[in-house]
């Protein structure tokens, strides 16, 4: 089975998307994460759901999370706040800030192999300069038990 | 909004299930994470579907991605084989192999804060000694944007 038969269709953000947007697509589709292309439309990075995460909750509370238990139930209110006005670009992890698109003829094993190395909740999929689609972990164990 | 209004069902696994069988789980509802729990049945670890792709990767071509190429499809049908006979607690990460529940009246932030302490991509919540549910990070964001 090749990258191509178990890539599927997907939102796609750009890095000048508004990141509250991109947290949009991510919280209504419940993406583990969601692809992001550059200028050219090809892949560029890979903003995770985790990282959005870890983006609104407060910098005084990631470093003291027993502070967290004292906010007030408005501070939830203030999370899309946080993320307005953001780009994509300002969220993205260091990490993934480059993340390489697999081959549409890329077996599951490279496809495997390339997110194990970049630390990826996903890999695009390429065929000559088109996107043919996307792999999640959960995509790619779902394709590797069906063989 | 309190941790008991996102949790939502979720499949569990034990430490002593077969890995496999954790794989077909993460695969089948297409999960970022299973939950894992301990012998008194209350969450004790978590399995990221990302470590079972990790896990499937032969140690040869994770060091040197480039042998992924070489490998031929027959590979992919060994996959399973890889993890028949493993046990979830031969599979999870040790950085996952103790992650508190979240209280069932804890607010998003403070499930956001522990989510992002913990790099989990879920958190299990209780209700006294009863599991409630599970939230997962686009849950999470689910529920920040609703408000």
């Amino acid at each position: 089975m090749r990258a191509d038969q178990i890539a599927e269709e997907y939102p796609v953000v750009s890095m000048d998307t508004d990141a509250l947007e991109a947290a949009r697509l991510l919280a209504e589709h419940r993406l583990p994460g969601i692809l992001v292309t550059g200028t050219d439309g090809c892949p560029e990075a890979v903003l995770p759901a985790s990282q959005v995460v870890r983006f609104i909750v407060p910098k005084y509370v990631q470093d003291d999370p027993s502070l967290a238990g004292v906010l007030d139930e408005r501070m939830a209110d203030r999370i899309a706040e946080k993320l307005r006005g953001k780009k994509v670009r300002d969220v993205v992890p260091e990490h993934l800030a480059k993340v390489p698109a697999a081959k549409s003829d890329d077996t599951i094993v490279e496809v495997a192999a390339m997110m194990a190395r970049l630390r990826s909740p996903l890999i695009a999929v390429m065929k000559a300069r088109e996107l043919v689609g996307v792999i999640t972990a959960s995509q790619l164990l779902a394709a590797a038990l069906r063989n």
